[in-house]
């Protein structure tokens, strides 16, 4: 990823210290944080400073890392074992929490050097999800062609993971490889990360696309406008429901009508063969104060929160929305294309 | 309709004074905005304080009703003429604002008496508006059961008429007669007319009521919890094509595909017949900053404008979209349901 024309990666650690663009601060302001132990590292999860499935699991390696590389000789794996657990406890339903530290468990118990073990399993994670990701791009890449105007909902992009993403990986690729390619950018209500952390990274790759609302796909599909869609995915079942941020439906069903290919986009770790169908998945239901409020700056650079609705209403905030297979043209992934059945 | 528990209209003229709810205030203030002049007029209905196809047609019949009580012996159909032109050029995509200007100039001109004429006919249009209304209730209510769940889209409430609305007079009839019903209210993102306007119309009218994100309905429609939908309409072609607020057509398809039935509320005055078909309807483009920036009030109440994108980033704003008259199971007028073809 590009940042201001200097590469960098979503969470990186170096020695003891962890490394992190701070998420909460974007698109308003670049900044990375720095935390030099376990338990800061927690924090940064659960503030969601740092968020997103891969890059939460690279957080999570690192952070057990960082404890084994703290943890005092007498009571060593009393530490570990507290470490791990504070980890897992951060963001409880983020299945790549638990997927990074039971590695780093199995790779530090079959040596006689933990510490190290631990350092070096932490950033074969990470490692891993870049190489994973930039598969995605390559293989999506070559579903794209020349002038395609594609639409992506909320961010599956290199924030969300350690490098290059999962929708938009193949955006990337595309861009790289000298293709001109077009992006609308749903602005994703209610926490605007298509508007506010999609669109950033697209400034900083000099990736042509415009913001729009989410209720505008329709008509620019109706319009001729559309090309293909790229989502992410949260979790996908057996039979190919995609659980995924609320609205992917929506685009979904307006995709089919006008006959443009929907494709979903995610690492293998991302399929759970144990959810049979999108009927398993139980959607969240956050905080409303998600959709009455919102946060941005005034002209003079100063962050505000205001209410944008009748304060006296009350909102219905669904975070996910489950959308079944017949629905999608195909999954993208680091082992190739699938054909959706 | 009901405001603190009073009745009023959203707009009405008493002696050569114009009284209007103040919409640029709601939802975080109540206020009544007079006008003593029609030269005040105007600006109010260029500023937005009054907005809506009915409430903008009284405004322009009030308006010229000033200006005949307003004009100088020695050179009064010279002030009248530049008067109606003045109305015309508030918002001259409006048609009722011609609607109403013609229909005075016609019925003054037809009496000794101009002045009192012109009062007459503008509070006749105001009132027409508010029985062809109060009519698509009666008639709308006939298609709503009891415990209906329904979903509606930006603001086609009193607001935007001079009483009862269109899309939402049906439901405030249903409630009126004691029908239980229950509405999932769109934001309707760039404007947030349905979150601001609408809300809080039904808080004032204590119509049970939750507000949801644009990208929240088709889900809801897959779990089976919306039992129709009604929008209102900007215009509608010969051939029932729909041109509304942007996102109806992304709400049509979804209820098609559901099986959810998806109603058109609009008074005759909305059916242009010399536009064959949606293809004839040019959408305005607006400006972008209304889907960059968004206002609102923060908890000490004050008000602030603020930026809730990538700030680097270009925004598209297509104010309204067509949807085709397949998708629509039938209009509800003041004289009667007419069922789509």
């Amino acid at each position: 990823m590009i940042v201001n024309g200097n590469h960098y990666r979503t969470i990186w650690m170096q020695n003891e210290t962890v490394f992190m663009i701070d998420q909460n601060l974007l698109p308003f302001e670049f900044k990375i944080l720095e935390s030099n132990a376990y338990k800061d590292t927690c924090k940064a999860i659960k503030n969601m400073n740092v968020r997103g499935a891969g890059a939460i699991g690279s957080a999570a390696g690192f952070a057990l890392a960082q404890a084994f590389l703290e943890a005092p000789k007498a009571t060593f794996w009393f530490y570990i074992n507290q470490a791990k657990a504070d980890i897992e406890a951060t963001r409880p339903t983020a299945r790549n929490l638990f997927y990074a530290t039971n590695r780093i468990m199995q790779a530090s118990q079959m040596t006689n050097n933990p510490k190290m073990a631990a350092v070096i399993e932490s950033q074969k994670i990470a490692d891993e999800d870049v190489a994973a990701c930039r598969k995605i791009g390559v293989f999506g890449n070559e579903l794209i062609k020349e002038n395609y105007r594609i639409l992506t909902h909320c961010n599956a992009g290199w924030l969300a993971f350690t490098d290059h993403g999962s929708a938009l990986s193949p955006i990337y690729a595309a861009h790289r490889s000298n293709k001109k390619v077009f992006v609308y950018t749903d602005e994703t209500r209610p926490r605007n990360q298509g508007a506010k952390l999609t669109a950033w990274e697209f400034h900083n790759e000099n990736i042509p696309h415009k913001i729009i609302p989410d209720n505008a796909a329709a008509f620019l599909m109706q319009q001729g406008k559309i090309d293909m869609v790229i989502t992410g995915a949260d979790r996908i079942a057996a039979n190919g429901d995609v659980a995924n941020k609320i609205g992917t439906l929506e685009k979904a069903i307006c995709a089919r009508e006008f006959g443009i290919p929907f494709y979903v986009a995610a690492p293998s770790s991302t399929f759970d063969q144990e959810c049979k169908t999108g009927k398993d998945i139980i959607i969240e239901e956050r905080d409303q104060d998600e959709v009455k409020y919102i946060a941005g700056v005034d002209t003079a650079g100063e962050l505000h929160n205001i209410c944008i609705c009748n304060p006296e209403s009350e909102a219905l905030n669904l975070a996910f929305d489950v959308t079944p297979a017949k629905y999608i043209s195909g999954f993208i992934t680091e082992s190739g294309i699938k054909i959706s059945s």
